[in-house]
C-alpha cells in the first residue's frame, strides 16, 4: 500500500499550479512530504482511493467540507437531477428561493439571504454589506476569515496580527496598503480587546467573528461581543464557514444563543458542492441593494440543490448528536492509547473537529509526520485532527483506533531507542499554514 | 403561454433575497418587470421550461455562460461521473492538472495555472498575484471585472469612471475608502488614455483589461498595450471571462495577437458549472506563493471535469466558427426584418454577442420593453442581445426571425398609431445595470 502515481502527479503540478492545490491545506507537505497519496480516484463515504487504487479511511472530511460523508446518496440524487435538467439558464434557480425559506425558517432571527459559491467568498459578500450598511470602513474580526483583501489587511499593519488566528506569519503581499488599520483582530473569550478597539476607533463598521474554533465560550463572551455591537451600532457577522451545523442545527451561535446581524455558512453546508449562504437581518441585508454584488456562477442549480439536501438530511439524522458520539468515541480511544503507550498526544478541539497534538518539544513535527506515515501504511490519512462526519460510525472508530494503537506501540518503541527520525521516510511535514516555498 | 408561478414566486423571492437574483442581469426588471418567467424548471440545448412548463427559446444562454447550450450531454456525462466517484475528500483531484496541462498546451505563453469558481473571484486572484508581484497597488483597467472591492474602488474617486465600463452610476458603497485611486479606468482603443495614466502614476502595478467586448482593437491598440506593460514592467491581467472562447480557442488575446502575463477565464469555459482558470507566466504566477490565495470549494471536483469536458468539446466542434455562422444569421437576418418593418433597429457587438438597440429617443427602453414583451408571447426569451452558443442551429434562428417578424411588424403598427406603451402589459424594462430599488 505506497502511493506512486500520487507522489509523481503531486511533483508535476507543483511546477504547473503554484503551491501545487488551491487549499493550503490540501498540500502534501503539511503531512507527509514526498510521500503523500495527494490525488483521488474515488471518494464513497468515509473513505477515499488514490490514483493507485489504494483504498484509506480519510479522517479529515475534505478538512471539514463534508459532513455527511463522500458521495452521500441523498445529496448526490438532488445534484444529478439537477445537472440533468440543466443546472443554469438566462431564468434563475427556483432553488434559491426554497432554500432562503428553509434558512429563514431555522434562524428566526434572519429576514433575508444571499448566495456564493465559497466561504471566503461568502465573507467578504458580509464585509461588503455591513460596510455599506454602517458606513464605514474598519472591521474587528476574531479568528480565521479566508484569502479576501479585508482579511488579510490585518497583517499589514502588524505582520503579528494573525498570529493566532490560525496564519500565523502570513505574509499580505499583493494586499493594498490603503488597507492598513481596516481589520483589527481580537482573541477568542478576551472582551477586554475588542473593547479596546472600540474605544481607540469610533469609525468601526463592523465586527467579524468565528462563534466557536477549539474552546467553549467563557463568561458570557458572545453575549458581551453582540452588546457592544449593539451599543456601537454597528453588524456583527457571524461566520460559520467552518462550524456551521456541526454543534448545532443552523449554526454554534443558535447552541450559544447569539442572534448575529449576519452569519455566513459554507464548507459542510453543501456536503463538498461549491455553495455559501449569507443570512442576517432585513435592515443590514438590504444594503447589498446599495452597491454591486452579482456574479454569473452564483445563479446555477447545484449549490442550492446541494445544501437543501444536505441540511434536511443534517436535520433527520440528527446530525450534531451523531458527531458528538462519535467525536467522543476517538477522543475516550485516543486518550486511552495514549494513557496505554505513555505516549505524549494531547487531544483537544470540540468533539467533532478534534486537535491531536504530539508535546516533545522540537522534535513534535517529527513525531506528528511519523504518526502520519506510520497511519497511512495502516490505510488512515490522518492529518493531526479528526473532522468527524456522517459516513464515520463505530466500524471507522475501531479501524482508526486499531491503526492507532499499532502506531503509538511503534513510537514508543523508536522514541525509547531515539530512532524515530531515522525511520521517517521522507522529510518532517511543515507546520501548518507555514508558508511553503 | 403565460407565466404564472414564476411571476409569483420573483415577488417572493424579493422579500427574502436582496434583488431576488444573484446576477444583476438575471432580475426580471431589467427585462419584463412584472411579467418575466424569472424561474427555470428545466433547460436543455437552447431551450428552457418555465415553472409553468412554458418552452422557449432562450437566447441570452445565461448571460454568455453557457456556449455549448444547457445540459450539454458530454460536459453533463464528465460531470456526472465526478458526482458519482466522489467530488470532493482531503486529497486533491487530479483532474486540476489535467486541466493544467491543456491550458498551457493552448496557451503557448503560459507556464502556470491556479483556479477559483467564479469570473469576479478569478479577476481578484489574478489582481493579488500581479499585485503581489509588482509590490505596487494601482491598476489600470478597461472594462468590466466583476464586483470585488479592487475593480468597483475607481468609482470612489470619482462616480462617472465606470461609466462606459458597463456599470454607469454604480455607487462603490461599502468598498473601503482607502482604496480610493487604487483602479484607474482608460476606454478601449483610446491608448492615450493609458499612456497618461502611466505619466501620472509611477506606481502602477498591474493593467487589466478585457480583450474585445463589442468594437475590434484598433491602430495596433492591444500591442500598444503590451507594450506599455513591458516598458513599466507591470503585468498585463487579460480578462477572457466573457468573450473567452467564443472568438477563437484560447480567447480573444490569441487571435489578436497579444500575449498577456496573466489570462482569466471563467463563464463559458466551463459550460454553465462553478469555474474559474487563472493562467500565467511562471514569473508572475509564483507571486501567488508569496501571499494567501487558498479557499476549500476550489478544490471540488465538477469544475475542472466540466472545463475538460467543455473545452474538448469546443475545439472537436469548432466552436468559434459556428458562433460566427449563426451569429452572422442572426445579424442578416434582423438587419432584413428591420428594413422590411422600417423598425430603427441597430444590430452591433460581435457575432457570438450580438446586441440590438432600438434608437427611439426617450421611447427607446419602451420599444426595447415591448419588443420582449411580444418575443416572449411567441416563445423567445429576448433580453436585448443575443448570446449564441452550440446549441443554436438553422433551425432555431428561423424561429427566433419568424417570431421577430410579427413583433417588428406589429411594433410598426402600434407605433404608427401612437399605440406602443398602451401595449405594454407591464412597466417598462430597467436600464440596464441601473440600479434597482
Amino acid at each position: 500500500m505506497k502511493p506512486i502515481k500520487g507522489i509523481e502527479l503531486w511533483n508535476k503540478a507543483k511546477k504547473i499550479i503554484p503551491g501545487g492545490s488551491q487549499l493550503l491545506s490540501k498540500r502534501a507537505e503539511l503531512y507527509l512530504p514526498d510521500n503523500w497519496p495527494a490525488y483521488f480516484s474515488k471518494a464513497e463515504g468515509a473513505y477515499v482511493w488514490d490514483l493507485d487504487g489504494n483504498k484509506y479511511l480519510d479522517t479529515a472530511s475534505s478538512i471539514g467540507a463534508s459532513t455527511l460523508g463522500y458521495a452521500d446518496p441523498d445529496v448526490n440524487q438532488a445534484v444529478i437531477k439537477v445537472v440533468q435538467e440543466g443546472n443554469t439558464s438566462t431564468l434563475n434557480a427556483p432553488e434559491e428561493v426554497e432554500l432562503a425559506e428553509l434558512l429563514i425558517k431555522l434562524h428566526p432571527w434572519a429576514q433575508m439571504v444571499r448566495y456564493a459559491r465559497g466561504g471566503g467568498e461568502g465573507m467578504a459578500v458580509a464585509v461588503r454589506i455591513a460596510r455599506a450598511y454602517s458606513g464605514k470602513d474598519k472591521v474587528a474580526f476574531c479568528g480565521y476569515h479566508g484569502w479576501p483583501d479585508w482579511y488579510l489587511a490585518a497583517n499589514l499593519a502588524d505582520d503579528k496580527n494573525l498570529d493566532g488566528h490560525l496564519l500565523p506569519g502570513l505574509e499580505p503581499k499583493g494586499v493594498p496598503r490603503g488597507l492598513k488599520g481596516t481589520a483589527i483582530p481580537f482573541h477568542y473569550n478576551k472582551i477586554e480587546e475588542l473593547e479596546k478597539i472600540v474605544a481607540e476607533n469610533d469609525d468601526l463598521g463592523a465586527i467579524a467573528m468565528e462563534p466557536i474554533r477549539d474552546k467553549e465560550p467563557k463568561d458570557n463572551f458572545l453575549q458581551k461581543v453582540r452588546k457592544i455591537a449593539d451599543d456601537i451600532k454597528v453588524p456583527l457577522i457571524i461566520d460559520e464557514v467552518t462550524m456551521g451545523w456541526r454543534l448545532a442545527f443552523g449554526g454554534a451561535h443558535l447552541k450559544y444563543g447569539v442572534n448575529p446581524d449576519i452569519a455566513v455558512f459554507a464548507k459542510g453546508t453543501s456536503n463538498g458542492y461549491p455553495m455559501a449562504a449569507i443570512i442576517g437581518i432585513k435592515e443590514v441585508m438590504q444594503a447589498a441593494q446599495t452597491t454591486f454584488i452579482s456574479s454569473s456562477y452564483w445563479t446555477e442549480k447545484i449549490g442550492p440543490a446541494a445544501a437543501l439536501a444536505t441540511i434536511r438530511k443534517m436535520i433527520k439524522i440528527n446530525l450534531p448528536e451523531h458527531l458528538d458520539k462519535i467525536g467522543g468515541l476517538f477522543e475516550a480511544g485516543l486518550n486511552k492509547l495514549a494513557d496505554k503507550h505513555g505516549i505524549k498526544l494531547k487531544v483537544t478541539g470540540l468533539k467533532p473537529m478534534i486537535l491531536l497534538g504530539f508535546d516533545y518539544g522540537d522534535d513534535s513535527q517529527a513525531v506528528r509526520t511519523f504518526y502520519t506515515q506510520e497511519m497511512l501504511k495502516r490505510g488512515i490519512i490522518a492529518t493531526g485532527g479528526l473532522d468527524v462526519n456522517y459516513a464515520m460510525k463505530e466500524k471507522q472508530v475501531e479501524e482508526y483506533l486499531k491503526a492507532a494503537d499499532e502506531t503509538l506501540s511503534k513510537m514508543k518503541l523508536v522514541l525509547a531507542e531515539g530512532k524515530l527520525k531515522d525511520l521517517l521516510e521522507g522529510p518532517i511535514a511543515h507546520a501548518k499554514f507555514k508558508r511553503l516555498t
